[in-house]
C-alpha cells in the first residue's frame, strides 16, 4: 500500500524454502540462503522469529521413546493421565514439579521455568521414521537465540533480534498462542514504569510482554502452513534499547497467585 | 523490501491521526478518515483491531467515581486489596466471580466471561479531568465489533474483520499482552483438527487462539503510542472463512483446569 508521510507500520515476512533440519546443521546459513533467495538483506532493528523445534531439530533433541524406560513415578502419572509412560518418563524428567493433571492433560513447570503441557515435546512433525521420536525443547533456548544473533552477525555483519517462538495454551482461554521461551538482542518485557499518557496521568499498563507479543505475532505467519514457515522476519518494530532473555517473561513463584503446583521431589 | 516469488508476508499498519474520541463519536467514519490520509483503500482480507478503550469512549462508557456508593462487599474486599472502595464496588459490579485477590491484585471473572484484573476498569488516558473518572470495557465487545465491521462495509463498500483488543496479565508469565474482547468476521479460535502435518501425522496444535495471536501483534504497534495508535490494519493474513466472535476465546468453566474462582453472590 501507499502511505504518505510517517506511519507505523511493521512487517512479518515468512522466509520461504527453510529446509527440513537435520541436527548440527548451521540455522544462520540457512537463514541466510532464504534471505537472498527472498532478496532480503538484514537491516539494524530486525527481529527474526524462530520456532523451538526447528531449533531443538538443529541442536538434535530427538529422543526415540523405545529407549526410554518408565519408573514407578512416570507409571503412576500415565494411569491417571492416559498417556504412553514412556512420554510421562521424559515429561517428568524435563520437569520440577506438576500443575495441573487429569485424563489427557499433563501441565507441568518445565526445568526452565515455564508452565506448559507435556513439557513441550513434541510428537508432530518430528521428521523421523516411525511413531516413536519425539523432540524435546531446546536445552537452552536463551543461549540458542545468543548464539543464533552472534552467527548471524558474523555472517551478515547485523545483529538482529532474536526470539525462540513456542505454542503454548492458557489458563481461561482457548486456542494456543506463541509464546518466547529464546530472546536475545532486546529486552523481552517492556517496562514503561514511570511513564505517562497522553493526559499526563501514569500509565496503568506499565510492563508488557513484548517478547510474547512477537512470538503470538509471528504465530500467525508461522501457522499458516504449521511448521512450512518456521522462520519470520519482523521489520519496522521500534523497541527498547537493551539485552533481554525469555526468562524474564517468567514470573517469580512468590510472585504468581496461579503457583499451586506441586514439587516433584528431585526434580 | 523487494521480494519475488510468492512471499508470505503480513503488515501491521498504525492508522494516523485518530482523535480523541467522544460519546456518540461514529469510528467508522473516523477510521475512514485516518485511512483516507494514509491513502489506504480497504481491501477484501484486511483486518481491523481497535483497542477497547477507544470504543468504550465512543460508548459512553465512562463512569464517575465520585457517583460511586461502596457496599459493605465492595468495603470488605476493598481493605484486602488495598482499592479504592468506590473502585472496587465497580469492578464487584462487572464481575460474577474473584478468582485471586490480595494487596494490590484483584482478578474477577468478567460478566464478558473474561479472567482479568479489575474488571478491565480503566483509570489512565480516560482523558476526562480529574482523578475520579474511570472507564468500563464496552457493553457488548462482540456486539461493538459487528456493527463497526457492518457501519465500514457501508462507508467504504469492504467488510474487513474487526478485533476489539484489550491488554492483560496472564498466570505465569510477567507482562501484559493483548488479548481479544470483541470480533467479527472471521473464526477468533483456528480449528485444525483433523490436518496432518508435513510428515502425514496429525498436528498436536490443533487449535489456536487466532484472534488473540492478532491482538496481540496489534498491541505491538499500539504500545509504541500507548493510546495513541489504537487502531492497527492487519493485510496479507489469511484467515479461515467463517463468522465468530471473542467469547468464543474464553474456556468454558467445565473444561478450565485454573477455573477455581469465588462466585460473587448475585453476581
Amino acid at each position: 500500500m501507499s502511505i504518505s508521510g510517517p506511519i507505523t507500520q511493521v512487517t512479518f515476512v515468512g522466509l520461504p524454502g527453510i529446509p527440513h533440519v537435520q541436527p548440527g546443521d548451521d540455522l544462520a546459513a540457512l537463514i541466510c540462503t532464504s534471505l537472498a533467495r527472498a532478496q532480503i538483506t538484514l537491516q539494524l532493528g530486525d527481529i527474526l522469529v524462530v520456532t523451538s523445534k526447528l531449533v531443538s531439530k538443529a541442536e538434535g533433541r530427538f529422543v526415540d521413546l523405545r529407549t526410554v524406560q518408565p519408573g514407578a513415578r512416570a507409571c503412576r502419572v500415565a494411569e491417571i493421565v492416559r498417556k504412553d509412560p514412556r512420554m510421562v518418563e521424559l515429561i517428568l524428567r524435563e520437569s520440577t514439579a506438576i500443575s495441573r493433571m487429569r485424563q489427557d492433560v499433563l501441565i507441568v513447570r518445565h526445568r526452565l521455568g515455564f508452565t506448559l503441557a507435556n513439557a513441550g515435546i513434541d510428537h508432530s512433525n518430528v521428521g523421523r521414521e516411525g511413531e516413536d521420536w519425539v523432540l524435546l525443547l531446546p536445552e537452552d533456548p536463551d543461549r540458542s537465540a545468543a548464539l543464533l544473533r552472534q552467527r548471524l552477525a558474523e555472517l551478515t555483519g547485523v545483529a538482529p533480534g532474536v526470539v525462540i517462538s513456542d505454542s503454548h495454551g492458557r489458563p481461561f482461554r482457548v486456542g494456543t498462542v506463541g509464546v518466547a521461551i529464546g530472546l536475545a538482542g532486546f529486552p523481552a518485557v517492556w517496562d514503561k514504569r514511570g511513564q505517562r499518557d497522553l493526559y499526563g496521568r501514569e500509565l496503568r499498563i506499565t510492563v508488557t510482554g513484548l517478547g510474547d507479543e512477537l512470538a503470538a505475532a509471528a504465530g500467525l505467519i508461522t501457522g499458516q502452513g504449521d511448521e512450512g514457515l518456521p522462520v519470520v522476519l519482523v521489520r519496522g518494530l521500534r523497541v527498547p534499547v537493551g539485552e533481554g532473555r525469555a526468562a524474564d517473561l517468567i514470573r517469580p513463584e512468590a510472585l504468581d497467585l496461579y503457583a499451586d503446583h506441586q514439587e516433584l521431589p528431585g526434580g
